[in-house]
């Protein structure tokens, strides 16, 4: 799941997590330091920029990005792991980083979280109160150019109220282990039509 | 909507409407005589066998077939003008049918309801008490052999329970209209990526 920054992945994400406790959560690798309350391997795993290095020196992480002087990437190993368990696994991640997993996992189902409008996005950029309009500016024209990379997603969801938003979600998610594509190849060779069952 | 004789559609369909009252339901055409309460309009668009050729002739059928003696088709003016209005409709309809259906709407969604095993889908044709030995031998045979249809649809929900199988049906209805594509095609134009929103 991914969208333009201040879309309000991270609120959606954390209502999903009440309304669907057997999905599970993609935990990002960090640089930066916890905050107050944030726990290594349930918010994020920390780890030194040296650690982080390592990572990807050796190619354990689905695809990472340096932001603001931190490091954030996304270990390659849960996500395997959770796969390979049978289970669902959710990436709450950046457009950028969203489209590096596709060419790792073109498999996966990609869900863009829009804005009601740019109007919207706009109010809830502002809203945060920690910006001047300078970065507001910058942040809207990136904002933009994120929303252009909707067509390499596979579903858009509406962020317009947030019940809303994570029914969709959930529905997507249902839908998809519906998909005849999915069923077809994990199931059990028919009889032959010829054949009586 | 579509799946094998016997699996269950009609009983599914009435469930979808009591869930779903802003789906439309198409209405067939049809030669055989009304059963006692059916009401023409309603439960079918009753004709005679010339009004049914004339409708044939004039392409005014989406699919029809011919069976046990009586002609069965959906009518194409009732589909059209619901989809012009901006509704959703669901065609309950034969697994032939659904395939001339999509040769005419290709971007349909074809949901092809399953037994949870060829054994319980004897048992349901077995159940209904009407039929001999040979008809239900020669009824599961065709069954096999729509089945192996399943790869020209786009989704398979299992009827395993009725609410299970209702649900998952209205979860593809809301996740087909959060497909990108289908947004990407609705959507005004978005300001060019250098342009400050």
């Amino acid at each position: 799941m991914s969208g333009p920054s201040g879309v309000g992945k991270g609120t959606v994400c954390a209502n999903l997590r009440h309304r669907m406790p057997e999905l599970i959560y993609s935990v990002s690798a960090t640089t930066r330091h916890p905050r107050q309350g944030e726990i290594n391997g349930i918010n994020y795993f920390f780890k030194s920029r040296e650690q982080f290095q390592d990572m990807i020196a050796n190619d354990a992480l689905l695809e990472w990005a340096e932001y603001v002087g931190n490091y954030y990437g996304t270990p390659r190993d849960f996500v395997d792991r959770t796969l390979a368990s049978g289970k669902d696994i959710i990436l709450e991640i950046e457009v950028q980083g969203a489209l590096k997993v596709k060419q790792k996992f073109p498999e996966g189902v990609f869900i863009f979280l829009m804005p009601p409008s740019l109007e919207e996005l706009r109010q809830r950029i502002t809203g945060r109160g920690t910006e001047n309009a300078d970065v507001i500016d910058h942040r809207m024209s990136v904002a933009v150019e994120e929303m252009n990379l909707l067509r390499h997603y596979d579903y858009a969801v509406v962020n317009d109220e947030i019940d809303a938003a994570c029914h969709r979600i959930q529905s997507i998610i249902t839908a998809e282990h519906c998909q005849a594509k999915r069923i077809l190849a994990d199931m059990p060779q028919l009889p032959a039509a010829s054949e009586k069952a």
